[in-house]
């Protein structure tokens, strides 16, 4: 993870794993929408997208189609309700914050490495805001840190999704989103192949977790790295 | 559930939970989409929309807007997911199923009724293509049935969502698609508020799979009462 | 004609005419179109479409497609300019209503249905409204009903259209939108095969004014029923 | 009128009543649509549009807004439902016309000046075929003419409308579509104001029937003057 | 070329060149466009699209289709560059003048035709509002007249480009636009086949400046000449 | 400039200069557009487009407004006849090769950083089609290098376009696509103040060639570097 890649943004991430590199910057502009001018509360969004090469094959670009595929606004959703989950909208004032996570090469869990690397975009553009005074030094945004893990079952047997391992051999995947102090935001199971049973489901959620604390663990160092 | 509401679908039914009606329909076609041709095997998908006046304000049609939203596209792929984790494919021979579910009133609940209604229209579908010869009298596609419930934590309380409950108060929401012999399809929690606990995570899922037992059955009488 | 079907609208009505089903309802809101405000009057609009598969084979929907056809957007117009002709905009003061009709099932003679129903659903709003206080009690919006049928030459003879009669079969296809008075407010007769005369146009008329003269009835009577 | 006004167009005309000026151009290409393939019959069909500036304040491009509006639809069906009613496609062969109408200049009248226009067009690139040897000689695809007048009810009285006669000040609007022999292929009248009765109704195709009269005997000259 | 061909926009020309025919429109308002609101300027912008039918083969129309092409966008871009170079956007005061430049026949050489037309009416629009008092008849937004000419390399030749000549057969094709007192505003030159060399680069550079000196002529003619 | 950036693509580039950061990736697939097919001839084609933050304020994706700009066509456009000057199509066999110019961050110059690394990319993908034998060894289908500079007249001094000057600023700038023997591919010059005079060109003229020189030796460089 390498943090301030972007010269241009408030905050930025590039983040790699294996052969997946995402490129996540967050915009902070002063204002919000206007359904929620006057609550005196900010906001946070974000829009995921792919290179039309990141993949191994190309693909359309979607402003070529003139529409955005159902996979890119599902990702983009995640990637918001996973930060509104640990901001304290209310302490960021009525300020808004645009997290673009742009996948440049894709080997497998590129939304999981959005989530993570968004949130160390996100930090920094905190950061930078409290820097400029534009929220008060004393304010608090961020409640916890967020990561996400990728986790299935590959032959029978549940492991954490390592990039080189492709998503289209998993018969179940789950996506699991947690916090750094260890509680579930999110948890996406989708049983590729057969369903699954409960006792699949207990051993997806415990490698979940233990993998989302390392990545808390190198969010943590990586924020307190120089920029 | 009133199976048969339409008399020009191959299948379909009409849901009612509470104040919430979703019409289903299975449009049975022969052949499959390009990207499959030869492969011997069928396709199922479905596309999910709401009427403007569904809700209790009117909102803009997707067709007046050009674009269909993120909330649409991802509810349209969770149903066909579902479907077609139930379904053996193979056994369909180079057929398409699509399954219409357009949600004429809400009130919550509109993607697991969605799910679960999509189901009866489904087998009627593949009921009328045996009764045609259109699909052998032996083969078998349906490997199971499958249906779905909300499961929410209100007020600290987890509690299986009746349709009276708003969405919007839950602190949790998650969707559970299981199949009539008790495995999981989809598990899709999301932390609206605060994040959840695996405690709390445990206590929705046991919520999830009993409910999905009840409405296993009524899924069966339905099926077995007449057209 | 089964009024209030719509729990959520303000006016709602089913109209089922052989096999053909619309659902329209009646969303009444306060203010006004932008290029209306502060002219003192109301506004009446309307939008009509299909499910994908209310008709015998599935099309695909208007919203995948990213447009509106030609023919929704021509019976849209037509539904509102039929309402507008009854109503006294300015009586209805600077409020607005929209009629969606939804075609659940078709078999002929959706866009007469579409008028047909509509008008109920309106007049079930107006009287919601003056319930509310919205309008004052003694305010007279409607300045008649209105009511639509389809005739057609069929073989050579005039007929009032019959659901079950394909307007594919027709050689001259008209719809004849009449006021509860007797009077015209539209007259679309086409040529889909041979020109008609004078004379054929004359039978055609006198039948839709007899067959309307009937659909007033009808209407009337729903309206008195309970909702 | 003013025939072969585009060198580059199979058929044209220029058609001007009063300040409305419509570009008319007939494109012949051999082969039909997929959907017609092999059943031995030709197309018509018509497109319609505006240049942004033809009226007196500009409007926006349709191309510009990235969707055609409802009143465009409506008129280029209008017209091909028109010159369809006088074509024998059969005769045509596996042959397609497309008729493009562009506004120039719009002054009242637009979409009856189309009409007549296109006829014009239409039977240059049927005699070009011919010429060429496409169609056969001995071929009679045009089985009669067609022309198309606008009549209102303007402060009571029924009249031939008159291109500087506003649309906007007519109680009541009809286009009617009218044979060389006298029949009717369309026949379009809408209440703008209060709805008319059957004794308007008759006066106004009988002002209607008399003017297309006048314009097919202007259409004979203009195909037999020289091009 | 024919100053005031219509009779609707403040300004207009019908500039032909062989077989190539473009009508040039020039729409003024009161008022810019909100980015530019308060800043005491006015602006210039034009569009550019052609007939359906404008070329030897029917394309499809770009409303159509649903969005604008490259082309079409690249054009418009040029047109309007040319002329705000020529104008002096302060002496316009806060006003808007559009240019639409329709190609009625293409022949070549259809975008300097536009330039070139478009001065015209722009010339036209401003010699109105100065009548109209709406700018003050001292004011002198036009700094000087602007003209394109179009110039290729055919067989080796440098030429000025003819419109019979088809632009496709050049190996070098660059658009000129120069203002009447001879300095260049725009110099677009593409090597369609082999790369041009700097002395051809000169040869055409020259041609080029002769050309547009006899296009200021006759467009000084054509302003002096009656509307 | 790195090569071999991007792990996925045949060719890829990540050109810098300056602040600005263009990564160019080159797609080799086997056959042609259908317009192309069975003539003997490869395509080359490319397309351009920004991350929403590589500027220094957050722009709307394209993909989200549902089109695509006129300068991204333009630019999109300038970089494909670029590449395919120098490529002999026929050498390169019923190929297709796609260059996405992406740019990561943005500080001037982003057109012709995009034109010099597709370049690269190009060759690239070139080396590794004969390395595959989906080219035989012997083709020569790159017959020159190309790269672009921008040359500009700031406060009246013609200057080599260096990235930290604004093109804001520039009364004149200018595009220059040159061949790695000195001829010119494309010369695309704009007043956006002043209009230029011959002088001021021939100066820009001599920059611009003097600086692709310099461009090209550094691709060269490159290109013997290892991947």
């Amino acid at each position: 993870m390498t943090r301030g890649w972007s010269r241009q943004a408030e905050g930025s991430a590039l983040i790699e794993f294996g052969n997946t590199r995402v490129l996540c910057t967050a915009s902070f502009t002063q204002g919000v929408p206007r359904w929620l001018k006057g609550e005196g509360t900010g906001w946070v969004t974000a829009e995921y997208a792919m290179l039309p090469r990141a993949t191994n094959t190309r693909s359309q670009r979607e402003s070529v189609k003139g529409k955005i595929g159902g996979r890119t606004h599902e990702i983009s959703r995640l990637i918001g309700r996973s930060l509104r989950a640990i901001i304290d909208l209310k302490a960021l004032g009525e300020n808004t914050i645009v997290l673009d996570c742009d996948v440049l090469e894709a080997d497998g869990g590129t939304r999981t490495a959005s989530v993570t690397g968004a949130y160390v975009a996100l930090a920094e553009a905190i950061a930078w805001a409290k820097g400029q005074g534009v929220i008060p030094a004393s304010a608090q945004p961020l409640k916890d840190s967020v990561a996400a893990v990728s986790v299935g079952i590959i032959d029978g047997v549940p492991m954490l999704d390592l990039p080189y391992v492709e998503d289209v051999r998993a018969e179940t995947d789950m996506n699991v989103v947690v916090t750094g102090s260890g509680d579930f935001v999110e948890v996406q199971g989708t049983a590729e192949g057969a369903p699954f049973n409960r006792s699949e489901l207990d051993s997806l959620l415990d490698l979940a977790v233990a993998g989302s604390a390392e990545l808390a663990i190198i969010q943590r160092e990586t924020l307190a790295g120089e920029r």
